[in-house]
């Protein structure tokens, strides 16, 4: 293997693979990054058995061949080069990189390319394509709610479901539950429902960079999501995910329409205000005719705003976790903001207030 | 007490003290801000009684008083408030303030004002001006050589000392010693010397904006730094520096004339092939006509790079720690970088190529 490549080429391998490094040291290869020289592209990728990510960049390969550099050194020192050119070669008697630049010489030891476990091929079952920023967009706006907490696996991830050629994105800890809906470039007859991990989800939003299209495709054990130049492919988490649909109201008997930023700041200064020690942000929204209220208390003091608003039906007291109310606010780009509110024991829904592709539930507290 | 201020004020004075205030919670009332109403401006006060930070800035006040609220709660309060007019009331039934803004309202609990600790005003047995740019930079060149171990108190200080016109300051750790000399803009005729926590620099260089000067006095106990708006008062470290004009050698067996980026980029990389395990980074210098070659190795690899330079006098082969070269070699900002050498086992001595005011001096590895 002998490359000649820039650093800025080198640095964008190294950045989109390196997130599926593996962090635990049982097996070493894994902390090590995989290149491969072939047809003037160096194929880069990492991999923790969980998730794997390659891609590929231009450079020029004057001797095809394949090796396994630690990721951390080698990302450290790539970082640091000069912007000149950089020339790798392979060297058996260390199974290591001789790098050179300008008038110096690293030698960098790794491990054998052939004992990298390969990142398989899928058995394709289903496969469709989409604008990458939508996908980003639609992973953006449920992501949150998914639960860090793994004792039920199912809720770390996010329910990806195809009807006709609309995606569903579905996450849930419980506590709350956001749906996102999204136009696929193919229409797909087949149906599709499977939960893809949180963190590859993280990932694909990372590497998706201004490419137009990417390509989902995979099984009901793996999936995989492929722009031009970089892939990412996951484990799917095992089993069913709960019926979302019937935990969403359809009807409602109090109506708001707000201001999103108003809203969303008023709900950050009362959260200032809830008991911090058992990790419950109890703030208490009070809707009247042309008025949302909104109040909180802790040891510290107390806080009382007052927000006019549009309001059909009827007047409620219903009390929030400020944190879940704030997750969604956060990601709503709208100006106007839709709350439907069925009573003070009941759900509410918070949608943009200019279209329907996003949905988020949220269950209220009982106050005493 | 009564005042109408504005976010912009009020953020700036809480950000001013914010670092005095005291992280232990032994005493409760050093966790807030002291705040006092007076003569259309409000002043604020914090300390953990070894630093205190005082400021003021334009309020309109319509009642004089004083308060101390707790500060962590205020300053987020004060961050997320809307950019409107803030109506401070003191609320003597619970020893509190209520703050009006907008349709809102927050009532938030404190202590009495009178119970706070008073920054004494300090006796003064020396005083002078400087330009306060100066004074930062000469923070800056000499701050990272202070010891962060406080087993011996003096060095986690900077020595401050006057000879006619020109400060100088001085820090150590014992591997490595910094020297800056800048001029002061008051004649001072009685000579100084007196040792200030590295922490209390740290909040000089932060607080001194881009006023023109900054006033410098104190005693042997305490010493304050004065701009227009804001003080810092601190206590004086006890001890006695060692005499640092002994350890800087006066003469050199070899002189190097190098690029400073240049040569730091070389150390960065080097300082990539360390043994990380027992703290010390050793990379290896040797000097030979017109060249200066650094390498250093680890398990993980090894580096060796050239540099052309310009050489007068003997070659030499010394080993330095990286992480003390690089420290200097980050705050130099000249060009041009001057090196000189006594001898494998004698300090380095690194210098700005264009003037005299910054003397570095670093202790060499003995090496197997």
């Amino acid at each position: 293997m002998k490359i000649i490549a820039t650093k800025e080429n080198l640095l964008t391998g190294i950045q989109t693979v390196q997130k599926a490094i593996s962090n635990k040291n049982t097996i070493p290869i894994l902390s090590g990054i995989y290149m491969k020289a072939k047809n003037n592209k160096l194929y880069f990728a990492a991999t923790d058995l969980e998730i794997g990510i390659e891609c590929k960049v231009p450079v020029q390969v004057l001797e095809e061949g394949e090796i396994v550099i630690p990721a951390r050194h080698f990302s450290e020192l790539v970082r640091k080069l000069p912007n000149t050119k950089i020339t790798f070669t392979y060297l058996p008697e260390i199974i290591g990189l001789n790098i050179q630049y300008d008038e110096a010489e690293v030698d960098l030891k790794g491990w054998l390319g052939e004992e990298f476990p390969v990142i398989p091929d899928l058995e394709e079952e289903y496969c469709f394509e989409m604008d990458v920023n939508l996908l980003r967009n639609m992973i953006k706006q449920t992501i949150f709610a998914t639960a860090v907490d793994d004792s039920r696996p199912i809720f770390t991830g996010a329910l990806f479901e195809i009807e006709g050629n609309g995606l569903n994105i579905v996450t849930t800890d419980t506590h709350r539950l956001a749906l996102r809906t999204g136009k696929i470039n193919t229409s797909y007859d087949k149906g599709l429902n499977v939960i893809v991990p949180g963190k590859t989800l993280s990932e694909v939003s990372r590497i998706a960079k201004e490419e137009e299209l990417i390509k989902i495709k995979g099984n009901y054990n793996q999936i995989s999501f492929e722009t031009e130049e970089a892939r990412i492919i996951s484990r799917i988490i095992d089993g069913k995910f709960p019926n979302y649909r019937q935990v969403i109201p359809q009807e409602y008997k109090t109506f708001v329409k707000t201001k999103t930023r108003a809203f969303q700041e008023i709900i950050e200064r009362a959260n200032l205000f809830t008991n911090e020690k058992d990790g419950t942000s109890i703030i208490k929204v009070s809707i009247s005719d042309g008025l949302l209220q909104v109040s909180s208390k802790s040891q510290i003091g107390k806080v009382e705003e007052k927000l006019p608003i549009y309001v059909e039906g009827e007047s409620i007291e219903i009390s929030f976790n400020a944190k879940y109310l704030l997750d969604a606010l956060k990601v709503i780009d709208s100006e106007d903001l839709n709350i439907t509110l069925t009573g003070s024991l009941s759900p509410g829904i918070i949608k943009p207030g200019n279209h329907e592709n996003f949905i988020y539930l949220i269950l209220p507290l009982r106050t005493v």
